[in-house]
């Protein structure tokens, strides 16, 4: 197993395989939602804004140290996120775009992270990944993708592994539905959920290629990703909009198809008569290969 | 004077005018910074991270309550921000533009927002703001653009105003070069600074028409911009590259042209060689009156 990764086996024994200590020995948040005299309470999922509120109250004892940066690739509307411990420098890079490869490179470089772990959210239809170009840029860089997608990458994730960083970590969710190999991560605090392909901003992926399923899609959106806390960001592999982010509470209550029930979901996702992606042929068996096709 | 601006004069006196309570009256940082143990000390500036770990640090007691999205138009690659309080819904928008109306107008009324001031960092040569068909929608809103940009609106910026929203607040810098009216707004934390076309990531804006003056931009951006802490977030108005946002440190660093002596700037701008922006026939005299020409 990856020196980056750890992995609760169902016993919920947890293999602490890695680096320095775990999110939850940072700080108290008590302390902090105490002294603002306006957090203690339990809010009921029903205003977004109070779940906002409730989340910036709780940010700051889970979220130290922590670098953040979306980045955007024009052509597929992709985001690539890159997070980073600030103190030890270790960073995750999750969708990255083969087009985008230099300007990733440069940032990584210019803050001088060391990039541990690149992964893919799944083995995407519209655009060719860069881990496996990066690899060769970055020493020690491995990549990572869902043990169900069937590509090739150093480490096969499964529900509950963890992918840690300095004082960080992001969760591994199976959120299966627009490809068998779809995953969420999500933060060690429940803050931030990179939600892929799954959930889009106010949307969601389609299930009409690979092995879409709108059935399991709905199932892993409202048992994976609607589970987490109201106030949770939802920070999509996707948006056309140019719409950036989202709340777990805001989705559940404005997403104009996962507010429908299952019956009605398929349906929409039956009748969406989307076109077929431009480059699937080219990027589904590249991205098999973390984008290494050519060689 | 618009109910939600306040206006430093000279002597320092504030011209409390409005909303409920200062910024400064929110909660206490050092409590919460020296609960934490790590951010009593003071950042020299010379690591981007490190600066980014203070800014972490100290955000919480200063953002409790802010609600923030960033929105994209991709046509001309501007970036309009939206900023509210979580607790009493007021809001302001800054840069939006004609063609993404709808969306913003659908996520204003989905959170519930009272959109209070949609203020434009400058009169823009390349899309037409939205300001003004947004006032028809909204009751109330005001549109706000610096004196010196010589366009109409409710509200008319000069330096040290500070426009307010429930607990927060922007306050106006000056910073013209790419136009005699350009501003920058800086939340009242100095958190996050709303750069306009003056400081771009990596770049700046052009000087080559409107009242474009290198040595103006480049006087600007030193004496009004790189004096913020280095933590603060730098939000531009544009991006030509997927990014999202920058600090003041990283641009006082990594920037290619703000690193150059004054003598080097100005040559650099002369040789931009930049085509004529597509839009500035209808959108400079199109933004003079809220982008209301038609009318």
């Amino acid at each position: 197993m990856c020196s980056v990764l750890s992995r609760v086996r169902p016993f919920q024994r947890a293999l602490a395989l890695t680096l320095r200590y775990n999110i939850k020995t940072e700080g108290s948040s008590c302390a902090v939602t105490r002294s603002k005299g306006s957090c203690l309470g339990v809010s009921d999922g029903v205003d977004p804004l109070l779940n906002t509120r409730r989340f910036y109250c709780s940010r700051m004892a889970f979220t130290d140290g922590l670098l953040f940066r979306q980045l955007f690739e024009s052509e597929s509307c992709t985001y690539t996120y890159l997070l980073a411990d600030t103190d030890n420098k270790e960073a995750v890079l999750i969708d990255p775009v083969l087009e985008t490869l230099d300007r990733d490179l440069k940032i990584i470089k210019e803050l001088g992270l060391q990039l541990k772990v690149a992964v893919n959210t799944h083995c995407h239809a519209d655009h060719i990944t860069s881990t496996g170009r990066m690899k060769t840029k970055l020493f020690g860089l491995k990549s990572a993708i869902s043990k169900h997608s069937g590509a090739a990458a150093d480490i096969h994730l499964v529900e509950g592994d963890e992918i840690k960083f300095g004082r960080h970590s992001l969760k591994v969710k199976e959120t299966p539905g627009h490809t068998d190999g779809c995953i969420t991560l999500v933060t060690g605090d429940q803050r931030m959920a990179f939600t892929g392909d799954a959930l889009l901003i106010r949307g969601c992926g389609r299930t009409d290629f690979q092995q879409g399923s709108s059935e399991r899609l709905y199932s892993s959106i409202h048992k994976q990703i609607f589970t987490l806390p109201d106030h949770c960001l939802v920070y999509p592999a996707h948006d056309y909009l140019g719409q950036t982010v989202s709340t777990v509470g805001e989705e559940r209550k404005f997403n104009p198809r996962l507010t429908k029930s299952l019956e009605e979901f398929v349906q929409i996702m039956k009748n969406l008569n989307l076109p077929k992606p431009k480059k699937i042929d080219i990027s589904v068996p590249a991205n098999l290969v973390c984008g290494l096709h050519e060689i």
